[in-house]
């Protein structure tokens, strides 16, 4: 290889991401590195900035910069109304939908026979508190149409009993679709039409 | 959005790298937090030490991390032969196929009407200037099998004249088709089998 081991350890490390493979991360890093003053540079002090502050939610597991979310942490959203996710992702696709209020909790995945994740791998347990303490009225199951995230949305109803309304997305969401492909506005008409369990 | 204006800038800066879009960008940084001392961290002091030593070699136009790069510099590569390509990644796509031991002259680009891309943007004075000075006996045109990776191909020819014999990657190269898309063994046989101009 013509070039050097820091830039080859930066083209491996960048084929690691999700959505690079070798041929992309060559292509961004030579991108970075003519860019250098506006991207590479830049880049850098951001990663450094972000590896030093960015931590999960103690609550709901968002991903932010306190202990608590700024979502958690907000006098302005709608306490006793609680979207249970399974990934960030998700949460911040529905944020930008723009249509829900209330709080969050980001399960951290779905359960799985098959990869061996169980309730408590997950932030079931915490939910379950959640809803005891905080007062919830209303839990929207926004999970993804998948076997694995339907699965999980009936435990988590049996385990909730009647102790908080449930409801689950509902129009639009495509079988074996995933929330965070989907536009703004299907998210809406999937929240606003929403059925009760 | 749930996430910090720092976490935001990242995602939004990844967006611009070649190949990630918004969506992969949100997925890479949620990733990379997650990953944070594999993989966020290293990644940030990777790109602080290539931005600070990455540069264009003054001779061949490869990126290195000095003002001559490992390949001019090296006294193993064979003189007297020039391979020219358009990029550097496809220097390193010559490079991975092993092949060739000879020097390389990267032009930066192609003549382009289109673009107004002339001579003179492209490192082509510089390559007249080689080919005059470092003894250069055969010139090899690696340039992509584009209208105007050809159009570069025969103004170099032109003005190169008979000072050095030329040829041109041969077998295997696909019309329309980019170096750096091509596996190892393609360019190895488009190598071996190339034909004088
Ligand atoms: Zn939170
Ligand atoms: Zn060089």
């Amino acid at each position: 290889m013509s070039s050097t081991r820091d830039i080859d350890a930066l083209i491996a490390m960048m084929a690691k991401l999700p959505g690079l493979g070798p041929r992309s991360a060559r292509r961004a890093v030579l991108h970075m590195i003519r860019k250098r003053a506006l991207l590479l540079t830049p880049l850098a002090d951001l990663m450094q900035t972000v590896a030093a502050t960015a931590r999960e939610c103690l609550n709901c597991g968002n991903v932010g910069t306190s202990d608590i979310c700024d979502i958690c942490a907000s006098e302005k959203r709608a306490n006793g109304i609680l979207c249970v996710v399974e990934d960030v992702a998700d949460l911040w696709a529905m944020e930008r939908s723009g249509t829900f209020k209330g709080r969050y909790h980001v399960l951290g995945g779905t359960l799985s026979a098959l990869d061996q994740v169980g309730p408590s791998q997950l932030r079931i347990p915490k939910l379950i508190d959640r809803v005891a303490t905080e007062g919830i009225t209303e839990v929207i199951l926004a999970l993804n149409a998948t076997v694995d995230g339907q699965t999980t949305a009936h435990y988590i109803a049996d385990e909730l009993g009647g102790r908080a309304a449930l409801s689950s997305l509902a129009q639009g969401v495509p079988i074996g679709g995933e929330l965070d492909y989907l536009d703004d506005g299907t998210i809406t008409a999937a929240l606003n039409a929403r059925k009760r369990l």
